[in-house]
């Protein structure tokens, strides 16, 4: 039989960092390609304590079948929190439980998109959003990131010329490029999505991962803080600080969007995984939460001043990179000219190190670019400063010193 | 700001059962408008000492992300099983781990179908993947379930009509129903499917809970036997044999619509719930599965005969209904003329019972049915016999002895 795939995903591939991903499972390999939290980083021995404690409790509740929304103790525990950051508004808001922040990202784009419609997203961005929205089939649109955000004219010509739908930002240390989008982009951002009648749909993994600077407050406390809502959807995971193989996610906005989100998820999965959900709520319940957060900056400060250390002691000094404020990733351009794709080919092949190149990133991935990202978070620190030896070398055979 | 919501979401309702639901939160009320698998079922003891194993030897495994097409020993595992059984066919087949069957259903609907697409379903059929192919705005076709299946001429005239992409089907102990498609029709839809160039979405999330008389093989083994592949997709579940808190269910047909699969999965929750994974691997591994079934078995068969005791003790002679061989549920019908939505909601508010009127079930859940489906895995025996009484006593009333 032949079969024709629908237009949505006929033309959707399986990302160039999971082709990438695969020379990884060569164990002499070092890889700088993942997206993985430190997993020294989880706290093992208390998620074990409390999956102890759910069996002996109430096991039937974690192994029932549960409601779409969520746990019901876990929204309300992040709620709070999320209302005492001045981002959840009660009044006009609702949030709910998702499958990683993945699926809040995708339900966001069903619920609001038509084929066709547009999605305008940062460019370089997530690849796992910007193939979500193109699995509906919208016209995707990447505005230029700069080093504090979106380049704002660039973003009002592409609000000006298209239907858009969606804004979608990272706006804390921003996967690939580990940009953080200043205060004042946060607020022209969100005037402009008022403006256009779109939804800024902001995404915030790594917020928590911030190991040297302040904070920026979020563009949906920005309307929060104006006494508005309704333009931001905000999304939010477990991934980076407490485990991302449990999947639990949430999305937090306009109550009229939760409730379409809630009938979505309910055909897509019917809930998240409920003994996850527990284990999240218990966790929240029993740790110092900010004690956690202080002791996981720790983690990724170390890690990512060892890997900045060793890029500036083997790289050439023709490649360029910024140090990021937090998160996992660090950005790094070629010289002006040279394909990046190239570049992580030799690096795989002739020194068994894995980088993603930043085409990977792009909403067209056949465009040529000069930037590639690195992880920091995954490897250990031998490996850190084996594979920052490696890229040396190859960099300065390429480039000289 | 007023928000259009996309043309494929914007009509999709949570489901009337949904809305029953929430009176069962009363704890006066008994419900027999579930479809959750009897907790007793649960092997808690033996998921609890898994899930201690799982931390105590390899945590990072059961924490960290994993990949999109599933646990590799779980695959295999599943795959092994059901090429014993005749169903998974190595050479051209391939198999995704989901996030529950539901995940499996809709993601052959998103690959397969465009907007206007015709998915065939049994009417009535289980609401969860109804609404997960509206969820796709296609055009969805309810062809006659009579008691042992499709009404076959009515499906080759649908399939005749309409540019047919998929046909729904849930061959054993079917929700709301509990029908069975006898052997012979199995064969002639797939031959039906064959013709048309269909796929055959065979949805088998009860086959195991036969409580009385014979297996049938399902289309899935039929078309192995004979020799060809790619007309059918299979679906199944842990979450009658298992738990279904822990979401893991699986797809496997064509490779090549399977690896389609794997890339929407991946941008709507990256994979399932590792934890889960590792824990219905080990699962299969520990336990002996038959003996497992056969005590799974010797539950249901106990609460189904206990339910048609007290129906058939209680309830008006004017209600009738078929005894299902396996599954969780029995259909009842009011004698003609009568709406069974009016009778449910009587139900609810006179007799503090919770039943699912047939509408439901229903592609357009606006008309009229007589019908109503029983759930008997759920409810404690008390609440059977009490149930029973009460709906007897309604059913008395309205319809006399």
């Amino acid at each position: 039989m032949e079969y024709i795939f629908s237009d949505k995903v006929s033309e959707l591939k399986a990302s160039a960092i999971r082709e990438i991903l695969k020379y990884t499972s060569d164990p002499q390999v070092i890889s700088f390609a993942a997206g993985n939290p430190a997993p020294e980083s989880f706290p093992v021995g208390t998620i074990t304590e409390i999956s102890k404690e759910i069996f002996e409790e109430n096991p039937i509740l974690a192994l029932q079948y549960s409601i779409t929304e969520g746990y019901t103790p876990l929204r309300d525990a992040i709620k709070a929190r999320l209302e005492k950051k001045g981002i959840f508004n009660p009044e006009t808001d609702e949030l709910i439980i998702t499958s990683g922040a993945q699926q809040a990202n995708e339900l966001t784009a069903k619920v609001l998109c038509n084929e066709g419609d547009t999605i305008v997203c940062e460019q370089p961005s997530f690849i796992g959003s910007l193939n979500a929205f193109k699995s509906y089939n919208v016209n995707l649109v990447g505005v230029t990131l700069e080093d504090d955000g979106f380049n704002i004219d660039e973003l009002e010509q592409t609000l000006k010329n298209n239907n858009t739908k969606i804004i979608y930002v990272i706006p804390n240390f921003q996967n690939p490029t580990g940009f953080t989008t200043s205060l004042e982009k946060r607020k022209q951002i969100l005037e402009l999505a008022q403006k256009y009648n779109a939804v800024v749909l902001e995404d915030n993994p790594y917020g928590y991962l911030r190991v040297e600077g302040e904070d920026v407050i979020s563009i949906k406390q920005i309307e929060k803080e104006q006494g508005k809502s309704g333009n931001v959807m905000y999304s939010g995971t477990f991934s980076k600080i407490l485990a991302p193989g449990i999947r639990v996610g949430y999305a937090c906005g306009n109550k009229e969007i939760i409730n379409k989100m809630v009938v979505c998820k309910q055909v897509s999965d019917v809930h998240t995984n409920i003994w996850a959900q527990v284990l999240t709520c218990k966790f929240l319940e029993k740790v110092n939460f900010d004690q956690h957060i202080q002791d996981l900056k720790a983690i990724y400060r170390k890690k990512r001043d060892f890997m900045i250390e060793n890029m500036q002691k083997y790289f050439s000094s023709a490649i360029s990179y910024n140090i990021p404020e937090g998160g996992l990733f660090i950005w790094c351009s070629l010289p002006d000219g040279y394909d990046s794709m190239e570049f992580c080919n030799r690096a795989i092949k002739e020194k068994k190190v894995a980088l993603v190149p930043g085409c990977s990133f792009l909403v067209d991935d056949s465009v040529k670019t000069g930037s590639f990202r690195l992880n920091f978070s995954t490897p250990t620190d031998e490996q850190i400063e084996k594979g920052c030896k490696l890229i040396g070398e190859l960099s300065k055979e390429m480039f000289g010193e």
